[in-house]
């Protein structure tokens, strides 16, 4: 049972994901989420594959119908990333209907393809001469990436390889034409890097990682060509081995960091990979919101200056926090270092999954942190989710993530398994010494205790690390306090028996976080924390969102509640807080520094930022004003 | 000597510009401005409306020229705001340059004018079949409006007539196309709704009044069509005379209010009126920046959503600044309240004049009040000026505004004389009682003193009002303290008699303000003013712009400069700060809030925010973090 990121046996990467694993999560928030992403999301985006003329555009270019192209120069990738969802989510639950999405769109793609492999049904459609002359903006490349991915995932998760036919067809016409090419051969959209990387893992055919390794290589010598939002948008103003930071468009810098790290791995190249990790420490040191969000501007899609952070006007897309996910997934195995995983859990577990309704339906592409009282009069980003969209990139990367999301449980070294997320689940797979066996048993991330049963276990001595995120202040195993290694995890080096169980207890604690000062859009603020959960503060439980305040000593009271309508199951946070206001002066709101405020005690309830907006369309800030001297804050 | 907006006898209109003005300004900031308006920024802009194209275009269509369309679509109003630019700057600055440029211009746009009326050199040259076609996009009224405006100011200011009837001819087609028409005919830029008053007001043609009232009373109702950004972003998604908040493009907006109450005051729609008043009113209180900057969100160039004032994110485009000054002049002749007046002069001399260089070269488009150390690194909104633009609407707007600033420092009602900005000027006009003259001395706004002598007066009583602004805590007149009226004023109503004279002391003791609670970009902030002028601080005279703090009780000593290298004469004010700084945590930048911070001694010094970014491309910021007991703050 395979998954995303497949590093070759050479590849230099500690961790590997399991061989030969079988994985199932047996329930819990993972469970739910798989559940809806097969019942719900994946069919309702099928709908909208029709309906948005995506697959009527290949059905065109491949004859079976007449019409003209419609959609943004990149609609064939909606439907290469609902063939990887359906993949992928065929691991977890079978269903013909998807099976049958599979091969009939794998059949009409290969009617759709050019004999010389070419295959871009917006150039087919509309310019076919022009095809490769515009890749600043045509997404040419962009598209086959996720078609390589799509059929990456069809052939490891069910064997199937009719779609691998076709992207080798593609993939070895990119090879013909770009291999060589020293010109003006870059897509202003980074993502076929990975893509090709992964098709080289499936395939064995070295020439398509030579083929990355040279686009990633190519970048940021100018050759994209002029933009409007300048070269760095494009990720095009620096060598990616020099690049000290992150800039321009966010998920585009991203999908060819995770390209970066997947060609450093499998060539052995150091350098290059120590240069993408020094980025990723920066990113998230000054670039990162609380929820692992990323972009802080609108205009462009693109990430901001450093600590320019602001909650309410933060881009924070949902696909650039899948495209983080995928990068720190990379780092992680290529390095092993815990810190990797801690970003990613953070991400999945708030930035991401509030970009889809908990009935599975609709979705968000900007994630803020903040919602006015009055947002719906104003212009711009909308602050609520859709089915779908002109630009429909974000619906499918939540699809296909959440139906790989186990994958990203656990990773191995030749004598450890590592559990990096925690949740309901049985998982065997090969070590060193033999076959082992676990069955995870979790209310994870309501609760924080992690029973981890061996089932089955060679005789010798293996590792199971567990990893403790930096948040869990004191952590118990089998009810004793253990500090985890710098790495944050503990190593349980035993000789494992069947039956054998152990308890891991993370620390939940509810905690109040600020910001680094440097921070201005955050300053006089307090978040609240609960496990890997950020919470917020909805205009459903209180009336006035934008006018409350934390007391710095206020109790934070954990309520579970098993079935919140229109939410689930939830774990709620009531405090004495307080509702401060000053009065408006009149005119301009600038007043006297000195002017006395109003306080008001109220009560108020927090509810974690991944359910907000399942309420109705009211107010909703993540950070709140903190009642106390300056001289307590950072 | 008449200015811009010039009310008929009937109109509703308490205030008037003076009668058979004669205006001279004597030196002092506002000469400064207008010298460097005259000297060099007019004759930049004139080269670039050679480089850019605009002036090419008119030739084409004029047939003296061959060749296609350059720039963007309304690039004849650059052309026609120049005209207006050199129009008002005539009658500060005689020069043979702009008076030629006047004329032959004029003759060109006679020329280029088509004989049914028609002026637009983008459609002429491009699709002339498609006029009126695209009016949600097209700018086509827009450009007539500045035209027209042009030609008012040539006629008001010079006595040229040439382009007064190219105008006409322009006007009596839009009447004949447009004045009965209840289909699809509104611009989706306003702008010619004032324009047309104006017209009328120049002409004594009341179909161009009549055409204005009827554009302002369609619109809201849809009749723009549709737009990515939604019938919102066009103000057309409510009756004017409805609509309870400003929303959308902040231009359009502004310049639509304009109209809205010029065409008020015209035709006696006190309904009309008072709606456009309730606006102006909730804009100030929760959606203008300490500079009067306006327009929160870069997308779209919009409003944001109450209490969104970010100082990094925000746009304030400079175009805004001026049609907030047109709009309360316009509001300040309708109803004589001095807080239009008081927002006429923050917006000049803050957001307004900022976006100009001192050297008067290079203009800012948007003006933020943060500038970060690394701002070059991020994709986004230039955090620098520029001379030109491809979408060149703000360089003219400033020229234009500039050439007519004398207009905006007075106001007259029967039988008194209401100074309404200070500098050094001698004025001359004709109240009721019959002609006044007065010599006014004054180093406003460096210093706070304004003499007012009387030169000629008749022999019976009338009044002197003299404006104080809110900001003026203790106000002498002749050295004992005044309370001024309601409306801001001191009121000296007297039997004057040449030499007379009387002096008016403001209060120009530094001061703090913070902001109110709801604005969170702003929060444990607190910013600097003296008199008009907001501060900031530069990183040209700190290393640490981005670390410092202000103590709340720290002292405010004002240093005057007579000639800061590459900014002029200036007022500086120092203090003693603390550079503030917290450990950065390991990973993302969030932190215990008990974490405790470190304070080290610094001095700071600020200068007034219009002249920044005169001394190298470093930090700025007008916000700076109070380092004070929260409960000290608002």
């Amino acid at each position: 049972m395979e998954g995303p990121v497949l590093p070759t046996p050479t590849a230099l990467s500690p961790h590997r994901p399991p061989r030969n694993l079988d994985l199932r999560v047996t329930g819990g928030l993972f469970g739910r989420w798989l559940d809806v992403n097969g019942t719900t999301s994946i069919p309702l985006a099928l709908h909208h594959l029709e309906e948005s003329g995506a697959l009527a555009n290949l059905r065109a270019a491949a004859g079976r119908a007449s019409g003209s192209f419609q959609g943004p120069p990149y609609a064939d990738s909606d439907v290469h990333k609902m063939l990887e969802s359906a993949a992928w989510q065929l691991q977890h639950s079978p269903d013909p209907a998807l099976t049958t999405f599979l091969t009939e769109t794998a059949g009409l793609l290969a009617d759709a393809q050019q004999s010389d492999g070419y295959l871009d049904s917006r150039y087919q459609l509309t310019n076919p001469a022009d095809r490769y002359t515009r890749l600043v903006d045509s997404h040419e490349h962009y598209c086959a990436g996720h078609l390589f991915q799509a059929a990456v995932a069809a052939q490891r998760a069910t064997g199937y390889e009719e779609l691998t036919q076709v992207a080798r067809r593609l993939a070895d016409h990119l090879c013909a034409v770009f291999l060589d090419d020293e010109g003006p051969g870059l897509d202003g959209h980074p993502q076929v890097e990975t893509a090709l990387v992964e098709l080289y893992r499936a395939t064995g055919a070295e020439r398509y990682l030579v083929l990355a390794a040279r686009m990633v290589e190519r970048r940021g010598r100018g050759l994209v060509g002029p933009h409007k939002h300048g070269v760095r948008h494009r990720i095009d103003h620096l060598p990616v081995r020099e690049a000290p930071t992150v800039t321009g468009h966010v998920v585009r810098a991203l999908y060819l960091e995770a390209g970066a790290v997947d060609v450093a791995v499998e060539t052995g190249d150091k350098e290059l990979l120590a240069a993408s990790a020094a980025r990723w420490t920066d990113m998230v040191a000054s670039r990162t919101a609380l929820t692992g969000g990323l972009g802080s501007r609108q205009v462009g899609e693109v990430f901001g200056e450093r600590y320019e952070l602001p909650p309410d006007l933060a881009y924070n897309e949902t696909c650039a926090s899948a495209a983080s996910m995928q990068w720190a997934w990379r780092l992680l195995l290529a390095t092993g270092e815990g810190r990797y995983a801690d970003l990613l859990e953070r991400t999945l577990y708030n930035a991401f999954a509030a970009a889809r309704s908990a009935d599975g339906r609709t979705y968000y592409k900007g994630n803020p942190l903040q919602r006015r009282p009055d947002h719906a009069d104003a212009v711009g980003d909308p602050r609520w989710r859709d089915e779908w969209f002109y630009s429909a990139c974000c619906p499918p990367s939540v699809t296909r993530l959440m139906a790989s999301l186990p994958h990203y449980a656990a990773t191995t070294t030749d004598d450890a398994l590592f559990l990096h997320l925690y949740a309901p689940m049985r998982l065997a797979c090969d070590l060193g010494a033999g076959r082992v066996a676990v069955r995870v048993e979790t209310e994870y991330p309501w609760r924080g205790s992690v029973r981890v049963t061996v089932e089955d276990a060679p005789g010798s001595e293996w590792t199971l690390a567990l990893r403790v995120p930096p948040w869990s202040g004191r952590t118990l195993v089998d009810g004793r306090p253990v500090t985890p290694d710098t790495q944050g995890r503990v190593m349980l080096r035993r000789r494992w028996g069947a039956g054998d169980s152990v308890v891991l207890d993370l620390d939940m604690t509810p905690r109040r976080t600020a910001a680094h000062p440097r921070i201005d859009a955050l300053r006089g603020s307090v978040a609240v924390e609960r496990g890997p959960l950020v919470y917020c503060f909805e205009q459903a439980d209180q009336p006035c969102v934008d006018e409350l305040a934390l007391p710095a000593d206020a109790e934070l009271r954990v309520r579970e509640v098993p079935d919140l309508p229109g939410v689930g199951r939830t774990v709620q946070i009531g405090t004495d807080a307080l509702t401060v206001g000053a009065p408006h002066p009149d005119g301009l709101p600038y007043l006297d520094p000195r002017t006395p405020r109003t306080r008001r005690p109220a009560s108020a309830t927090a509810v974690p930022y991944f359910q907000w907006d399942n309420r109705g369309d009211g107010a909703m800030r993540v950070w709140v004003p903190l009642d106390l001297p300056l001289d307590q804050h950072p």
